[in-house]
């Protein structure tokens, strides 16, 4: 009998070219780097799903991962274990649970939360470098919220879909989009059950646009009707973007 | 007649020898860098006086400095100027105000606001590595709460200062001490109209003791009262720190 593993990840993607393999070896992935310190802590070989594949740049608070080992270990020693072997990446395993070989840490998610931060601000940054978005232009806070009322619910979002989106359909529900401004910073939630690839980001994209002045709120409307990517507005930096957490 | 400016920074510590240049030419002082910038944009050499002399790795959210120039230029260029003089560092300038010539960055401060950033977890810092103290023990929020408040007010603070400490006076008031706790961040605010060498470190490296639990948090009057370094808890690392702001 194996036992199934449930962790919860934070890292920082910057040096990453995301969490799944891919075909380019000049970076690794957050996949690869785990799997190596779950073959040196267990001595066993194992396949890694993830609640959210993160793009290349983009980060984690609470990304979640389930696998299966044939031994069974203590929660607290996986984390050291993994934490140990991974000493040198920029990924952390905050927190491990043993749970039931039913549990899916892609196919039960009720709902994932991402976060986006931008800073509107004239002077480049330092401190937040490569961990924002950051644009000089004028953004006005009340226009995107505005608008982004128009993205609630069940709608098709194929205006916010990648080319290389690989989901059978472009129908999804956003639950709620909060966007607030503390001084020069500012950060979107957005909460649903699952998302089109580069969902986020083209809607952030699109939102400061309407923030920016350079489409009306209400356009928003237009464009999600048009099922039309070319209509939306582009795809927001990779490392503004944070997954936050998923609730199973 | 010359024109006094005052400066709005923001740095990144983590790389810096400090604000003041010192001997040691491995790694360059902020002030360095920002003296080079204003002569590669002025043509002119200044000395610059800052509100407050960060130690290295201490980084800054909004650090004051003035100097002087013959020449008169607009604020925005001053900012825009810098910046682009000062790209491959880790300083910004945040904004510029042409100031009176009595102005003074340093002697004219009324209040000084410093944070103190922990996080207390188990696993390894990745996206906060270098901007936070990492502690894996137990603290306890509360009695750091009930510990803090020994140290409000007016008092000889000689058991937190550095013996490189140039003050002539140990007395200093501290005016508020704010401790947050959320998730496993804790957030230290601290503020007074000026601050002995070390002395916001050295109190949140005590504090840290009692919340660890290794002294209580009463102890702290009597740690405060023998105006003996030797008393006090260990000086907190210097990545976990931030000169928030100076109130004129």
């Amino acid at each position: 009998m194996t036992q199934r593993y449930k962790l919860v990840l934070e890292y920082s993607g910057t040096n990453y070219i995301g969490f799944q393999k891919q075909f380019d070896k000049t970076r690794k992935s957050i996949e690869e780097i785990l799997e190596e310190a779950i073959f040196n802590f267990s001595q066993e070989r194992t396949k890694i799903f993830a609640s959210g594949r993160t793009d290349a740049g983009v980060h984690a608070l609470g990304q979640v991962v389930h696998f299966d080992l044939e031994k069974k270990f203590l929660n607290y020693k996986v984390v050291m274990g993994l934490n140990n072997y991974m000493r040198n990446s920029e990924i952390v395993v905050l927190s491990c649970e043993a749970v039931d070989k039913n549990f899916h840490a892609r196919f039960h998610a009720k709902m994932r939360y991402y976060r986006y931060r931008l800073f509107n601000r004239m002077a480049p940054l330092t401190l937040q470098k490569n961990q924002a978005w950051h644009l000089g232009g004028k953004i006005d806070v009340e226009k995107m919220k505005e608008s982004a009322k128009f993205l609630l619910g069940c709608h098709d979002f194929s205006s916010f879909r990648d080319a290389e989106c690989q989901a059978s359909s472009p129908i999804r529900t956003i639950e709620e989009i909060k966007i607030e401004k503390n001084g020069d910073e500012i950060l979107f939630e957005i909460s649903a059950k699952s998302f089109l690839h580069h969902m986020v980001r083209n809607i952030v994209g699109t939102l400061v646009l309407v923030g920016l002045g350079r489409i009306k709120p209400e356009e928003m409307k237009i464009i999600l009707e048009a099922c039309d990517r070319t209509k939306s507005g582009p795809n927001a930096p990779a490392c503004g973007l944070f997954f936050l957490k998923t609730e199973y």
